[in-house]
């Protein structure tokens, strides 16, 4: 229980801090209040402060006409940054409500990559406003952008490059960095690629060791050890998890010929880190996508297939119960006692499947390890299922007096438990073989088979021993 | 539906990366192969390719044997960097048969927070052993990083940092670059702190900056927009939300009088931020921590006691039944059909929890929206459960051609909906106001929340209406 006390004081310390970084409420009803009193000058001093990704999220939280009001009256001020912020659920609803002026001028702002970002899920006529209002050559790099697969790297990466030949010296890459405009740089960066002469990279240098080198240093002589290249076609959850295992602050991104065409760094990997994470967290819990911001209707549709699902599981493991309609009659304890057994199983089942999930997700579980993993959770299962057992045995000697009814549910416990932990780490497994994410569909599988061989061992089992 | 086939495909793309970076089992093969013959040679040729992280998932990924075996024959060339790759569960087994050479060999190449990373959960004596082998001066900055309490931006920050007087020009700043040795400079930079006379930080100025500029411009007047200063004491979860919402790269950290004491970088927040978010989902299961290179009984130990509290919940709920027990020998049908209302709002709580949990985690969920919110996820559990009535109603009537007992689980399952949506949401804020983490506890509660309401609700109405 140790383990459990430290959570708990550690969870003590996550609240204060939950308040850090939070936006703090008394703000928002200033803010509020402003923009019910149309006072445009209290407004604007009050979001002043406020970091873009802050006003987001200020926008995110109040409600519709609200953030209707807050934008009209906010207008001019409206900057680029907050749009690429937004949570796609509002970002069109927002967008709508700017002035053409007002989103030209905020669109203008934002990098190509941002754009790309920021366009991507929006309406055919929202998308061309936005890119009419580009300039030509920034256009042309967000459609060029947009031509490869959505959750690509090749969508994810910057375009702006700085790269260098092999045979280039310290101070010839410096001199050109000088030379270079402002405009052809990305406003953001930590390496110089080296690129051989058909432009394919072969090695990453630090700013750092560039600026403290000698100028006759050749940069072939001070590359960085580790060093990714990432195929454009590959999917941006594979490309995070890369930066996450080799400590990438940023890598080349190659076309098909393994020509250099772009970068991604790591700001952009964290938070595609970030959005896998709410993905198998949602998904595990059947909550699809869905944000807060969503409204009713869109939050009910999505929430609609998964009780369904569940539903007809949950049917399923009433027929089996109704099988047993006579014993139960006779029986009116076994009724009693029959969720407990599935209850315990479904949970047992959630455990090994969002570890399985989880191990998936991270390449943990690997063909080298699955059988012992699968062993292990079984054996994890009977453990606690034996443990369980005796409880629930006493349980129903002392609650119902019969201890043949104490055996019974005993053994039902085990072996749902077994089970439990067999299909819990099976069926993510199964799935993620046959191409369908573990994270979206396990839950329903694993709880009906825990239900349905829960309700049948002990109902089965009660009617062979108690009849 | 279709987004859920959008989902499917998205999950058929996901699979087929999923071998991207994950070990290649006959690689894991032919090195097992080589342990087992005592190849020394041939093991080192094949393990030379690998990264230390992969490596260190190697060895997570077999069992204890082939582990022991492998390192024995790996020998000297065991590089510090697989043991700060290493899971903790497994890092005491690994250090302890690694021999004092070539442990103080592998500790000596590592950086003082990686050390810090590496020894904070390990045994004093192999503590001692570690810090024992490291130099005077890297054990000093060990020691004086583990005086920062756990889990604190202290512990997390690197003291090496480059800084700049706020009066500096960018040769000034260059030049001092170059002078200063290569030891008092962390491996990886992107920025210079900018500093004034009491050592506050006032600003940031990236390496790209200070490249492309000439050496009179002075650094205030080349500062990044975006900076954030953070106090030793702050949760490094915290740490990491600040870096993924205001997009940091790296930032400076203080000590309570405001001076300039070390700095943490985007790549340790990432780090971080996966730990949170693997911790926020295997707790959302009832999983304290956990991981597969656990062994059996350390395993059953963090499972065991949140299957106790579900035991207890669900003993709970068969109370309710069994204060029933006369409507359900009359009926048995209810027996058949009480689990199904128990289910739906089980996983329409768990839904509402989900997302409940994950926006606490966001800050998205806040004093500004909380109601709002709870109103939403009650109204979506009420329009759910409308529908599922009307089914249930009809499966009611047609299974047991009883139109009373269709618009009794109708009914019950309304309102159990509509109390999920309720205990979904309020529960977890409420546990966050208490100080307790949401993740950790809340299922439980909710669950038992929608069993105990779901089995009254109908057991309750039909002993009224049907008897």
């Amino acid at each position: 229980m140790s383990d459990q006390i430290e959570e708990l004081e550690q969870a003590a310390v996550e609240e204060d801090e939950n308040e850090a970084y939070s936006l703090d409420r008394k703000a928002v009803a200033a803010i509020l209040t402003a923009v019910e009193e149309g006072d445009q000058a209290g407004l604007t001093a009050l979001m002043e402060p406020l970091h873009a990704a802050d006003i987001a999220d200020l926008l995110e939280q109040v409600d519709a006409d609200d953030r209707a009001a807050l934008i009209r009256l906010y207008d001019r001020e409206f900057d680029g940054e907050i749009l690429s912020e937004l949570h796609e659920s509002i970002r069109e609803e927002v967008i709508s409500l700017l002035t053409p002026e007002v989103l030209s001028e905020a669109v203008r702002e934002l990098d190509s990559d941002d754009v790309v970002d920021l366009i991507e899920d929006l309406e055919n006529d929202q998308q061309e406003a936005i890119l009419g209002a580009l300039e030509d050559v920034d256009r042309v790099a967000v459609e060029q952008a947009l031509s490869w697969p959505e959750y690509s790297a090749g969508r994810l990466m910057q375009r702006e490059v700085v790269m260098a030949p092999e045979h280039w010296t310290v101070g010839q890459t410096i001199d050109h960095l000088r030379k270079t405009a402002e405009e052809d740089l990305p406003d953001q960066f930590y390496h110089i690629v080296m690129v051989d002469p058909r432009l394919h990279p072969v090695g990453n240098v630090t700013l750092g060791k560039l600026m403290r080198s000698k100028r006759d240093t050749l940069l072939k002589d001070i590359l960085e050890d580790t060093f990714q290249v990432i195929p454009a076609m590959r999917d941006e959850g594979d490309v995070a998890y890369a930066f996450n295992q080799y400590h990438l602050i940023s890598a080349p991104v190659v076309d098909d010929e393994g020509r250099l065409i772009g970068v991604i760094t790591i700001d952009d990997a964290m938070s595609v880190l970030d959005e896998e994470h709410e993905e198998d967290i949602l998904r595990l819990a059947g909550v699809g996508e869905g944000s807060l911001s969503d409204r009713v209707i869109e939050t009910t549709k999505q929430r609609l297939p998964w009780l369904a699902v569940n539903l007809v599981t949950a049917i399923a493991a009433s027929m089996v119960i109704s099988q047993f309609e006579a014993a139960i009659t006779q029986i009116v304890a076994l009724a009693v006692l029959m969720p407990i057994v599935a209850s315990m199983g479904g949970n047992a089942g959630t455990q090994s499947l969002t570890v399985a999930v989880r191990a998936i997700a991270t390449r943990d579980l690997t063909g080298s390890n699955v059988w012992r993993v699968i062993r292990r959770e079984c054996l994890v299962g009977l453990i606690n299922g034996l443990i369980f057992a005796a409880v629930m045995g006493v349980v129903g000697i002392v609650w119902f007096g019969s201890p043949a009814l104490g055996y019974v549910i005993a053994t039902a416990m085990v072996v749902n438990m077994v089970v439990a932990g067999l299909a819990g780490t099976g069926i993510p497994i199964l799935l993620e073989r046959f191409g369908v994410d573990p994270a979206l569909a396990s839950g329903a599988f694993v709880t009906t088979v825990t239900d349905v061989v829960g309700f049948f061992a002990f109902l089965g089992l009660a009617a062979l021993v108690l009849l």
